[in-house]
């Protein structure tokens, strides 16, 4: 089992440090995707939310930072990320509660109970469809163990009527996320995550609704950096991705 | 049964006066969906295309305008719409044989032959889920008679292994393409069409590939118009749209 000392970690700035997380240095680290996905995310206070997979906690911990008084949970399988995910919570005094445990057993307790919003940012690549990481934990939080439509079918049930998926996902997953949303979620809408113009989304954010039924929508994407190609590393965020990341605004882009 | 009469008919230039297309006046009139279906397939001299459900050849006469010594096939279940596809055919030089059949009921000797490319702009509404159209053919041209399923089914059954379908529907329609497209067709590429930035996908152009096994790919979209807001009526297509409107250039979108 994978345990951090103090001497494995950073200390990395999220929301222009309105969040700080303790991250792995060689574990998985949290990249702008899960602060893109808490900026999906159209919660408001009092409501009860719930992130499946929720690592070190960025995605739930940027969430409850913009949004203030809401009931935070998330589920880890890995120990020692869930253990991060509770000192990175207490450093930053949101009253997240964490729970170990696979989606695919989750406790009784938890089966029991409804969320207004579940989120989760599920591992990119296929089980075998890539070389491990060389790391334990990495590999975990990278490779699909639990299929994606497990991911969806446990968000589902843990959804309360009315209620919100938003997810984060590589573009090319979105044929098996809709055929897993079949039956179970409805008023899908899609927010493509492009690098820059004229370049196919590498990412999109779902969002599914408990009982909904208006019609599929196919929003137009956001652009990730500043002009149609790559010109020199460093920043070079669009203005609506750097109000995301630098000052902590919402992604106003589903209705 | 329909039948026009020359007094019903207008006469319209697409792709800057390259085709010219006998339309009915208070029938089924090709819009720029047709001219940008064609302008997408990436189709080769020598090659055979077949159209479901042609109409009056719009789409078809569009793509061998761009592409000389295609063989073109259309298969259009209107009989008068059959012969005014044969008629313009015939005005813009274009040896295209017209079927006169349902989808759900090919000849045999059709159902004996396959395309290296299917190309359909299938009718956009549910039936039951519009006004009917007070135009009878009209009302067939743009409610679903037959189901979107069907559609793809039939074109995965006519294409020749390695074959491409390009189809053009509107976007809410896109949960419905992927999922009749599983087990059928793969490498399925998605080109969603916007009207103007920041606007929501109206219509998306699927390509999908007969035995294709590379990974779903969601495009950056094609904006129509230019700007964020209609400003005022009268043209303002984006030049990449003109180019295919105008000067009849391929969409090159699709790798």
């Amino acid at each position: 089992m994978i345990r951090f000392d103090d001497s494995d970690l950073t200390c990395n700035d999220f929301l222009g440090g309105r969040v700080r997380l303790l991250q792995p240095v060689s574990g998985y680290r949290a990249g702008v995707d899960p602060v893109l996905l808490a900026a999906s995310v159209s919660a408001t206070s009092g409501q009860s939310v719930l992130e499946l997979g929720c690592g070190a906690g960025a995605a739930i911990l940027c969430l409850a930072a913009r949004v203030t008084g809401l009931q935070v949970t998330g589920v880890e399988v890995q120990p020692a990320y869930a253990e991060l995910a509770r000192r990175n919570a207490a450093e930053n005094q949101v009253p997240l509660e964490v729970i170990d445990a696979d989606l695919g057993v989750l406790p009784s307790d938890l089966r029991q109970r409804q969320f207004d919003h579940v989120i989760a940012n599920p591992p990119y690549y296929r089980s075998g469809a890539h070389s491990p990481a060389s790391d334990q934990g990495r590999s975990v939080a990278l490779g699909e163990q639990t299929p994606l439509a497990d991911w969806i079918e446990v968000a589902a049930k843990r959804l309360a009527p009315r209620g919100y998926l938003h997810m984060i996902q590589k573009a090319d997953r979105l044929p098996d996320m809709l055929s897993a949303c079949a039956g179970r979620l409805g008023a899908i809408q899609v927010l493509p995550l492009c690098p820059r113009q004229n370049r196919s989304a590498e990412l999109v954010i779902l969002r599914a609704r408990k009982g909904g039924r208006a019609a599929f929508q196919l929003h137009a994407p956001l652009f990730l950096h500043r002009g149609e190609q790559h010109v020199r590393d460093g920043e070079s965020y669009t203005s609506e991705v750097s109000a995301v990341l630098r000052d902590g605004e919402a992604l106003l882009r589903f209705q």
